[in-house]
């Protein structure tokens, strides 16, 4: 049977939908799930969906995924900007890695700008709110198919 | 009727797939294209893809997609990095637009990893490939939608 | 019954009063406790006092505060320097925050020089050793009434 | 009989009017065209006024210039921050040039606040909107008149 | 009766005439005056016409605006570049202040081509000597009517 | 008998109650006076209260303090970021100096982020309006204590 | 009887030995803790060998050596470039302190090249792979000799 | 039959021998490619000598090259410092490429010292002149006889 | 009668023999006065000796050496890294100009080791104390002598 | 028979034991050179022991060490941060490379903070004194076993 | 007769054909020296052509050229980029200086890429190997020829 | 028999008199020796006056002034910018050191405004020419003089 696809969520988004919706959306982590799973069933995936504030459980479940996970759409959040650790957790891993982010982290404060988690995704995807991580979801199935298929 | 798709393509992307290949595929533009129209019309929407070399061509393009176009999806190539002549055309711009690359950018030379189309774009997708197209496609779908549910 | 005020104390400041003296001074934090507890009475607050060196602990009680807490007094110690996740805690959190530090960290290093904190809060005090704690707490105590009266 | 001035303008202006108001004002560039015609005409000038999305053509009026305008009012909005080789044809001219600016460049995004154009102008209005290019056009016929009498 | 436009004079601009005057020209401060009180005139304005080189001088005068002036001409000079307090006496001043300088000071050495000035300032205007001060006050004068008409 | 604390306020200060009250409240600087007056008697201070625009002033009142004050409070206003004369001033004052901000200028423009004067203030008290002089006599008062206790 | 000396382990460690070998070789960490028991019992002494990928438990880690290790060997791994916390705890720690990296970070990403630890540290060894643990506890060894002999 | 060499020309070329001599030389471009064609017919060679403002023609001529030219001599002019959609045509050019500057570049403003033709050029010759064009026909010539030899 | 040496001292340096003897030394500025007076005397000058804590004084005190002193000895104290105006009075000033200060200014803080003063003077004494203005005195009389052979 | 290791001593090292001992201890580098030659021997090398005042020197024995020498340990003191020539002497030597440096410099001067010589050594170890001389042996010792079982 | 031609090469250049064959080629300095004595030939020039690991030999041959040489030919190799002791000997050599390198430095590590020689050479040749010499003695002979008839 | 002090100059010092006598004057470096000579007999010293293009040279003559130099006046030329080891040496000297330059090296190339001589130098003189040299000498005089009533 295959592997699910980890959904990982970093600090304070558990928060969601009652934090800044301006720039978050009104969506709670909760909703977000569901869109995931729905997205993810449509394509014959499995989701694992999970939060945490702590950047050692991220880095875990990231480790676990070596065995355990077809691929990683990942939301570091507040730890995107200056977790190294992660990035060093995501270059262990072989699967595909999408990077997604609510809003366009490109037009905030300028220490939102820039992503060590980028270094270590496939691709990036953010500003579209819960649909990034619908979109993201699509990634991973195309990429675990090209490499099945390479 | 419904206005098209804007799919806009910066300088040197009618060369895709004779150029670098293990940077960005061996598709060409035109297959991008088919790609492009089959997941617009799978989603109700026309697409106008167009690619040029020229700065001046693309803003006059960006300009003309407010009378014309129901969203943009922009790929400045390098033009991404150096042209704020873009950006004023794109935050004229009322529609959904949203930037794509082929490549994870933040993966590349440092100064491939600003962008100034960023900061006149609803969303930004990177390191997909030509699927990155496609989800753009279904990200302008959705932006328009939430717009007109608004 | 009102809420009570949250003290939180971040990393190695439960070596308070053993750790380099000449910068921190002799008070243990039990001291600076009692310090807090004798002044918030005096204004008619309780505080719940905390110090973690887990920066996902420190996120979580401030997450709890949005609901259990009239005000936060913060010393992020060397978090103050590097979370943003801590700071996004914060920006989700509406009642007053003050941030304190036992020296003047703008006459250290200068990588001390920066807080990502100040960014959520209210108001700064630093170099002012437990003293500031107590200053910290009419400062909150003001603002709650600020607020009542607006 | 003399040469006329030349007023040229550089890319998005022509949307003036109807892009972020807010920043720009509501007059079109046709507005702006007739005071600048009015102005040169009071001072015994007359007026070529243009716009371009083109860097390139931008430069080939400035070359032009050089045999066939009495002097320069450039305002070459997003090329002001990023041409080189504006100014490179600017320094081969070698009549008054005054650049222009709608809105004071100064009080905006970091990036638009460095000018290439200056360094080939004798002088800079910024912040004034439309006025500006009539003052514009009184520095010009000054600058001819302090000339001929040198 | 109408309030007179302020026409402020920074440090070592008393000396106008006699140093450098490669860069500065030839002109007195005296010469100046003389024509910023006829351009004035000729509008319907009086002038009140001042240089210091004190600081606190210049602050308080841009105070003494907020009920005196109709608008304020400010050429700053050297404490253009190095003066929050001047910024924040502008800041506090709901009239309009036109920026001035004899040079273009975009071509001379870095550290003047910053101004804390300008993000006080409605425009600015440079490069054009003696003739910028009567643009301004052509520019102060169109900046009271259309507030006048708004 | 005892000697007063200095308590002094920089360049625009006087305007305090007029000027952006969004950033700096409604309380005049007499108001602020007032509280500072009575909260010195509460603690057995005498208070010298005094403004100045002058850098000059400011710098001399300091070295007045040396053998006139128990202790400084001082907001420097615009000086605070750009005066190093100021901070030698301080720094050959031997009693204690708390710096003081109406505003949290972590909050406000970057070139407001950094202060010279802190380099030579024991303690730094900031976003707390009015109330911040208040805990900065506090502060004094506590320091001159632990000093003859010392 | 004598302290152990404490050999901590930062985040993703763990995974020595299947994680990128071209940088870090192919010992697993069980390997290392072999050697380094079987260096330090050649010099008379214990070792306490341990991972987290915990910020928070390396703080306490080194917290708890304050009273029960004779000295430290730290690879702080990514923790290595970003924790000041972890600095901060060292310099709680009055005993010898060696810093070990497996590759020679001087060699890497520039983000990389910058350590905290260092700081806090007596002295650094790194690009020895494992054997670099070796020579660490060699270095600690010979620290506390010394320390006794002084 | 062999493919000729392109000699490509940027911006204000056009006017060599007109513009800045002190800088450019007194030759018109007409005598370098005179001078270009009779070296290159010396060693066997045609040309092909082009100049244009535009971005994209001189993009557009360098896709040309990749089935019309054994070779590409380039001087960018302006856009030499600024073009990334320049350098991604030349990288996408296998043949051999050499960047051409009439002055020494390195002796300038700092901002004309940065170039990024030279990422996509074999080799760089500078401050020669005239000369500089025949020299790089040369090195062109070499490094084609080198490639068949390979 | 030969006009005198202007020996001009910025704010603080009133303090002289009081302040941070560690670094400025014990003499009194009157103790530096009279040392110059004595030297200057040996070589046939006079002296005028003053100090402010006035900007603005010390500039009017440049402008009068223009036709009052055969040159300047300045010694702009806190000045010296932070006033473009004293520069500005200095460049228009055509005698011999030397920089002096107490203490070696390279060896201290790294915001003291820049000198706008440094622009307009010929020649830069500092770190020999009271001495260097003596050396100074005699470099302006080996200054004025080489000029009149001139 | 086997080739020594060189043990290579840059600029002011001959001055080991004179020199600011509470930095670099009181050891002569006669004594370093014993210890060296006693832990190599005990290991089964020899040793080649030099210092040098000069690049060129220490250039041309890293060139020697091509021919004549397993491994290089290297304290290039003050040349560690400027040299360039000597990383490209190192560069062209395929044998092992330690860099040493008696002190941590990472605790001292931001310019002694960054090495060149680390670009061409396989491991770094600091701030260990002598003793970093000998565990440099150990880790040559090692890293020739290393490649001979490769 | 005419005086020779110095070729002068810096450290490591003694190595060529043996150290980076990937980067440097596979000639050797002495085949180098045959091409360039045969083309000088060619041209009627002698070739003085020399090596040394020292800067200062480096000095003292450009300061010999003073009166024994008719141009320099120069690749400084790892002093390029760090010697302004040679900028300052090329200063003052009034004949023609071409700097050559064998690589494009501009593709290399940043710190390769500015040149302190630069500054002092009529024109720069990189990237063409030993051809780039040849070209080089070209230039030299093209400089002297213009000078002869200028 | 008193030591005497050593007048050490840099590299191309040599050409003094012959190089750009614009910046350096038209003395030769025989000249300053001379005046070096008179100006230390008037005042019961003796000098060793040295010259090398040799870095090493001069870090040995430095470390022989420990044992056979009163002081030492240094004009390191070029290497003032460059030389760490230079430093290195300085700071083995306990003698007074006065650094010297002949031109203002604040008003030269931003590359030469940097001193690493001056952090291992009492005092600096500059801008002064040969004139500088004996100023040196009286402030060598003064320092050793106060050092023995020390």
């Amino acid at each position: 049977m295959a592997l699910p696809i980890f959904v990982l969520n970093g600090p304070n988004l558990n928060l969601l939908g009652t934090r800044e919706p301006e720039i978050y959306g009104t969506q709670t982590l909760k909703d977000v799930e569901a869109l995931c799973v729905k997205r993810a069933q449509s394509l014959g995936h499995s989701i694992a969906f999970r939060q945490s504030n702590s950047e050692a459980e991220l880095i875990s479940w990231i480790q676990e995924a070596r065995s355990c996970a077809s691929g990683i759409v990942l939301n570091a959040a507040g730890y995107t900007h200056t977790s190294i650790a992660l990035l060093d957790a995501l270059q262990a891993y072989s699967g595909p890695v999408i990077e997604v982010h609510f809003s366009n982290i490109f037009r905030r404060d300028s220490f939102r700008q820039h992503s060590y988690i980028s270094l270590g995704a496939s691709g990036v995807i953010c500003g579209l709110g819960a649909h990034g991580y619908e979109l993201a979801i699509d990634a991973i199935d195309r990429l675990i198919s090209e490499k099945q298929n390479a």
